[in-house]
């Protein structure tokens, strides 16, 4: 399923004349090859290093320890990972690849993304093709696009969990644990989780990991979830009460969700993604509110945090194709919050909301 | 509380005539500095990098994002990290920071972990130090076992509620759900997990992350499970029963139970690695059951697997304050399956055992 993203790479390198090129950036390594690189728990101890890509003329091949899936379509060239029969030596046999690869070029430049590429893959000849790719991870293949709508569904999953679960008494980390569990349930399978997760009488309420503060009566709690699986990742964020909100809550909770539905109308194909944040902004302070001392969105994909950046320098113009979260936010420093996130694709004419948990 | 580890350290480079070294291995970084890197949910997009550690002339600093906490008494340089006002660039205020690092040691060489280090860190003479430090982390300060204690208590929650929580028609990911909760309950904050969980009728019955298959009468369900926290990881292994365990498995259990027994007895300063295995091989193997397809057993610490590997081939000597892992497992694929993990102390006489989870 990643042939499209391999045809976009390979006509920029061929367009820049670039022959070989090796691969590291972890984003572009699944968005390549459809492996899903381990997040949960680091890389292993038994890997001779990262996963890698390597370019040659036209085609890409996948570098990874023995074991690793890849898309169905995707070449891997494998090497021995765990033994205890023995040392491992992952890590000589990795080299004994890439150099193997490395030699083909010969003294021709071979593009390298030299901020992720381990130093001792370093080619002779190095082009840098350090950020090359993320412009073409923008936009959003057809098979991209079933992924990540199952993935938001299972997002919302989680959000379930916590709007139904909260009571006055719990911690943050106590209502963490509903919205865990409920997404590793419904897929069956442990999931790497982003978030926030934080009640509204912290001093600093707008994000930061669940820890041990106790939901009081009157608080609000701000989950911005994000779930990793199969390598993309999707986010999310919503409000959630104990009990019913108060007055100051119900229309700082109202102004955000306008501010939300105005950004959302917004959205579509020739839209500077600074104009929307700016927009976003006004929109919330004619409403009597603060600024938000955040972005107003970002892209999503291989990697949580991406390309277009809604924010208000980035003169990036939408394409149809691209998803991108919308996230406006109200904060009294300890006392109330509210933020309010959906993800959208943007279409033809205007966009499609992928996320439901604001409204199911 | 990291003084201790950069005193051996900076003795292993003067003994070796290194005045200047980049360190990036990551489990070095946090060994020299108590920084613990993100593990849960990957590197920061808004990283520049992965945080490294530089050493000159017996001192160390460590290089990491804004608001990156190491030891208390840790030297660190850091760069702004995410901002939403202007494009995020981490990447070259890192490579400022590093670029004017390496400019100090002039011509003269540069210690380099060259399978972690960015390859554009990469420098001009590099003298591959990569593995110097690993016997280094093998013996255990005062301080490292403080916090090690602390965390397999930690892990053995996640124990307890496995086995007080299995039933007949959980998951798995149930099973999961429940320990992974508890863990990060009592921790009162998010913790990297590792782990095995299985149940006893699957084909391969001695490891893998838990999926959906369904507990059933009869079965057996191996928990081996990580905590990751502050840097350091914990491990241990546990099998439970939804019922009562039948004879045949009861026998089994005794049979792995009393391998450990055993294998602790063997565990004091001078004892070799390979020996130890060779012995716990044949005393399960007396006992009537196949031998276990893996290691028994490994060093932990801000690692999940580390020297001593506790295997057939290694003549690695045990030392007091090595803090090992030791693991025998019985399996009968499809049916029964029987692992035991206990982490111990080498002390100067023996051992210690470090875990409670199996007694508890």
């Amino acid at each position: 399923m990643h042939t499209e993203q391999r045809r976009r790479a390979a006509d920029l390198f061929k367009s820049r004349g670039t022959e070989f090129a090796l691969l590291a950036n972890p984003a572009n390594v699944t968005w390549l090859s459809g492996h899903a690189l381990p997040v949960l728990t680091g890389m292993s101890p038994f890997a001779g290093g990262p996963s890698l890509v390597w370019y040659e003329d036209g085609e890409f091949t996948l570098i990874a320890m023995e074991g690793t899936t890849g898309g169905a379509d995707t070449e891997v060239i494998s090497y021995p990972w765990f033994t205890y029969q023995g040392p491992i030596t992952s890590s000589e046999k990795l080299a004994d690849i890439v150099g193997g690869l490395l030699k083909k070029a010969g003294r021709r430049p071979v593009g390298a993304e030299l901020r992720h590429l381990p130093a001792q893959f370093k080619p002779e000849e190095a082009v840098v093709v350090d950020g090359w790719l993320d412009p073409l991870r923008m936009v959003k293949t057809a098979d991209e696009l079933v992924l990540m709508r199952r993935l938001f569904d299972l997002t919302g999953c989680g959000h379930r969990a916590a709007r139904q679960g909260l009571q006055v008494g719990m911690r943050e980390i106590d209502v963490w644990g509903l919205v865990a569990t409920e997404v590793e349930r419904q897929a069956g399978r442990r999931a790497a989780l982003a978030c926030d997760c934080v009640v509204s009488h912290r001093q600093d309420n707008s994000g930061g990991w669940p820890q041990d503060h106790q939901i009081r009566q009157g608080d609000s709690l701000i989950l911005d979830l994000g779930v990793g699986l199969d390598g993309y990742w999707t986010d999310s964020c919503g409000t959630y009460y104990p009990g019913e909100p108060d007055r100051e809550q119900a229309a700082l909770h109202r102004a955000v969700e306008e501010t939300l539905v105005y950004a959302t109308s917004l959205v579509k194909p020739g839209a500077a993604a600074s104009e929307i944040d700016r927009r976003m902004r006004e929109f919330l302070k004619k409403a009597g509110y603060a600024d938000y001392p955040h972005h107003s969105g970002h892209g999503i994909g291989t990697v949580t945090h991406e390309e277009p950046r809604i924010t208000p320098y980035n003169p990036l113009r939408l394409q149809a194709g691209m998803v991108i979260m919308l996230e406006p936010g109200g904060y009294i420093p300890s006392k109330n919050a509210v933020r309010l996130e959906n993800a959208v694709l943007v279409t033809e004419d205007g966009c499609e909301v992928l996320t439901h948990h604001l409204s199911s």
